[in-house]
């Protein structure tokens, strides 16, 4: 439908500066192969590789041809296929004009045109991840997620258990059970379409490692295709877990399909945008027919979850009118306006389960969204706020009943104090469904930094027991996020969430710490940029102070040279500590043999005293 | 003593865009005047204008011309000099080959060669606020800070308290009189050797607002005079409340010269590392007397607090042999070097009340070096930090009978679940005197983002109870910061001092928030950009999206465009409910009303419903 050459995007690829793509198989499936970065460290360490959770991709595997215009391989499609439970369609849904906002000529983006089949459920089936998990069943998805979430450690691996979890049920070691059993009381999602097959599958709950989405899309302002493709390749790299397509501009259609076809991580959508780019941008003219399609287009097209706000419900809008700043989700306010406009109860809200009923034959997670989420710290736990996140768990239960897997969108702008209240509030409401923030911003004052503003509030609600953080970036409340604003907004959330892990203390977690710690200790430079969050910049900034290549082996930093250099100095005191045999052993007691011997602490040791 | 050119540094001046420099002057002393930056908004906006603390001092002040050559208005030494209590020193130390390393010739950093008086306490006399504090006397700087920390709030201003304060006692409104007692109890600091008379007073504790320490200087490896003068200017513009000279190279004493001369904040230093450098580097060689020497040579030079690594004792050395990452404290690892190269206890511990002896008699305050502070996660909370707290509570109250006032340093890095049992621990055992700590950092593995990763922490402990938040930059742990660094690192952790206050529920805090958030709402972007921590950056974020100067002023966000804009739909909807005349009224009655009556809702009130 499009004769325009096909585009080819640039997207970054190859391995991330010192690790390399290793894999894990399946035990229960021996067909599945979970992919790791592995970090080797200096012979001299002495220390295994540290294997780091990678949801790169195959972008960051050297031994896989990337061909943008193929889209990834499409691995999953035999576990869909094999269960039985689902039809090729034989009438897609044909793309129209509208779906790309009426564009046309040059300014229709081309489309995606590898041919591929589209799956749904056959009639009457239920095939989601939640249903399969509540028959028993433990999928390739469900052992994937497993194998993945333990970091290739072992069962018998000797565990470190230290932190506080809140009430949450780590395990020490993920099984394919464990992971059926989250999922089947709804603690945990599997976001996994089954026309999403070139997915690797990750879990979204409370009990794993917490997760990070990155926000990208194109608006009626900004932005390309090629630009979308090549920030969702740039965001997982970084480490985004989920990507989310918010785009509300011309194009809607065909950017995504890009998007999805090449995507390893489940891709999220805010349905009503698109439909309402359908009714020409008029709130007024949104209906359940235009949003029903939107729903099966894009879920034939693979979205793995979509924001749903059917929390917004017409008797809380009033409660928003005094606030600060009001309604500050789209999808929100275009549902507010709905409802005001037409003085009728939102209309999500009342055809609930007959989302429901499309969502679940095509394993589309929910993410209800959280309409009136508070757009600054004067907001923050409000009536509004509160009475939406209660709805949202009255349609949490709604969904499990029609087998929906389902996750809670959470706020926002809120004060450290307050944050806690937050996360409370949501297990009790709605069964611990795993809840997903935006941040929270911890105070209004900061545009520019907000990923800063905001990485405190996520850090603290993921250590509280959210599963998922939606990042923030610099560029929040100023302008759409560029390729240097994704980096850092996924960066400051990958630290939030690993920040948060090791406060819950999850067993996987300290490893990785103690392994840049222990090369930070003994100046193995190359170990630490590489076991680093992002080598590149660590060995630039050290290259600023240091550029030589022998300053990469100094035993000193760039800080305070090799005088006053604190390891260096410290690594005396432990050998000589160790030379005295038993450290346990009073200082005192220490002081007075030398004393008494006349002894000096280096002599014997031979250790240097002196540069 | 310097025959070079005077060097001119550049440095940056002229208000922040947006803000102009205004001032309070007192009642008790009316010759004080406290600055503030004031930040007026769009005429639209019916709001007075927004006051915030400012301690970058007259260089953003036009009205003041800046000559670093020679220095800034004394505007203390009257104030100083009128208590009566002080002498000029007749032989003040003259400067010596070794105070500058040895530099010589090119390699010597030139002098700063405005002459001025030093002075010090008469025979016997105790200089310090905090024994004027205990006598009953408001002094200027007491007054100063009271009026600095309200923002011009007044007494009888309506006060908002939204906090959880862990126990403080933060006061609706700052009286002179609050100041004295909370210094003569010890819980706060007013850092100003009499020889600083340069200084705007500020004031560190528990129940006033958070504070942020900027670290700059030289190395043995990098940097110069024009570099240092310019990175203390640049941090406090951007917000530092303190700045400590960390130059460790040579030419130690000219550069100090320089910064304290022009700085208007308390100058801190950790005055071991000059020692060190008099001893040609070599830690054994240290001794009492060429300490003593550089603890004069310092404080005639007005530095306003010493880092003094105390409480690192010869006991507590063993106890950090396994650790991961030993000691990482510079100063610590030099005295425990000392102590085990002479197997004896720290001589700072011994001499202790010889050091307060001399810090009495100028005013300079203890900041109680965290020497054995842990360096990594597995290394937090563990024996050998916890043993040297005890020792700093139990200096802290030798430094108390002698009147000399004094500051704990904390650390490091520190998980997110362990940070309040540092709070609490040094609550406990200092006495509540106020807590100076760095970051603490939440994870280990993300060099050149321990801004992010330490802003995590250091907001929360803020929360918790610290007085000052010693920022950390990009650089950390892979080099010295430069300028954009040093101002990466204050903003971050401005950031993270004022999350600190908005949870604390400090009242002087949330008003900035607001008005932003109003601003938002309404789409004042120059005011949101004014109004923001670095208007510089929000502006030029904006402009990369809508460049254009109408944006400026257009009622949508370049993130959604015009249609989706969910800012622009909730003010809409607040006019509508607003013509409901009935806000709090149920909406189901609303809705049946206007369904009754066939009703439109914007129809009547006249609100555009499309673009």
């Amino acid at each position: 439908m499009n004769v325009q050459n096909p585009i080819r995007p640039g997207v970054a690829t190859g391995a991330i500066p010192g690790s390399r793509k290793v894999h894990q198989v399946g035990s229960l499936w021996p067909d599945i192969r979970v992919p790791f970065r592995e970090v080797a460290v200096h012979p001299s360490a002495n220390e295994p590789p540290v294997t780091l959770y990678d949801p790169s991709g195959p972008y960051t595997d050297p031994a896989i041809e990337i061909d943008i215009n193929r889209g990834l391989p499409r691995t999953r499609e035999p576990w869909v296929v094999s269960r039985g439970d689902v039809e090729i369609v034989s009438n897609p849904r044909q793309v129209r004009p509208e779906d790309n906002g009426g564009a046309s000529g040059v300014h229709l983006a081309p489309a995606f045109d590898t041919p591929r089949r589209v799956y749904r459920a056959r009639s009457g089936a239920t095939v989601t991840q939640l249903e399969y998990a509540r028959r028993g069943i433990i999928t390739p998805e469900m052992e994937y997620v497993a194998i993945r979430e333990n970091l290739r450690r072992q069962a018998s691996d000797p565990t470190l258990r230290d932190g506080e979890d809140f009430g949450a049920a780590i395990p020490d070691f993920v099984t394919p059970e464990f992971v059926r059993d989250e999922i089947a009381r709804g603690r945990a999602i599997i976001p996994a379409n089954i026309n999403h097959t070139e997915l690797e599958p990750m879990a979204i709950g409370r009990n794993f490692l917490v997760k990070v989405n990155a926000n990208i899309g194109n608006s009626a302002v900004l932005s390309t295709v090629a630009d979308e493709v090549d920030k969702m390749v740039w965001a997982i790299r970084w480490g985004a877990d989920t990507v989310m397509d918010l785009s509300t501009g011309r194009n809607i259609h065909n950017i995504r399909d890009w998007i999805v076809r090449n995507s390893p991580v489940p891709i999220g959508t805010v349905p009503i945008y698109q439909a309402l780019e359908k009714v020409g941008g008029v709130a007024e003219d949104l209906n359940w027919d235009v949003f029903r399609d939107t729903l099966i287009e894009q879920a034939e097209q693979g979205v793995d979850y979509f924001t749903i706000h059917a929390g917004v419900r017409l008797a809380y809008i009033p409660l928003t009118a005094k606030r600060v700043t009001g309604i500050v989700s789209r999808g929100g306010s275009i549902l507010a306006k709905w409802c005001l406009a037409h003085h009728r109860e939102n209309f999500l809200y009342e055809h609930f389960e007959d989302i429901c009923e499309i969502m679940r034959a095509y394993d589309v997670s929910f993410s209800l969204g959280d309409g009136l989420r508070p757009g600054c710290l004067a907001d923050a736990n409000d009536a509004a706020q509160f009475a939406e996140l209660e709805t949202l768990g009255e349609l949490t239960r709604v969904a499990w009943k029609h087998g929906v897997q389902t996750m809670i969108e959470g706020p926002g702008h809120v004060p450290m104090h307050k944050i806690k209240a937050n996360m409370d509030k949501q297990l009790e409401v709605c069964g611990e469904a795993p809840f997903y923030t935006l941040g929270p911003l911890t105070t209004d004052v900061a545009p520019g930094y907000d990923h800063i503003t905001s990485a405190i509030g996520a850090a603290m609600i993921g250590w509280f027991g959210t599963a998922m953080l939606c990042y923030v970036t610099p560029k929040e409340h100023l302008g759409l996020p560029d390729r240097k604003d994704v980096k850092d907004g996924v960066i400051a959330y990958r630290i939030a969430a690993h920040a948060a892990d090791l406060a819950k203390g999850h067993p996987a977690a300290r490893a990785w710490d103690d392994a840049l710690s222990r090369a930070r200790f003994e100046f193995r430079w190359e170990d630490q940029f590489n076991l680093g969050m992002d080598p590149e910049t660590a060995r630039a900034y050290h290259d600023e102070s240091l550029p030589k290549e022998a300053f990469k082996t100094a035993h000193f930093c760039s800080m305070c040279g090799p005088k006053f250099c604190s390891m260096k100095i410290s690594q005396e005191i432990r050998d000589a500590a160790a030379a005295q045999n038993d450290v346990a052993e009073g200082m005192a007691d220490m002081a007075r043999r030398f004393r008494d011997g006349g002894g000096e602490v280096y002599v014997p040791t031979g250790v240097p005293t002196r540069e």
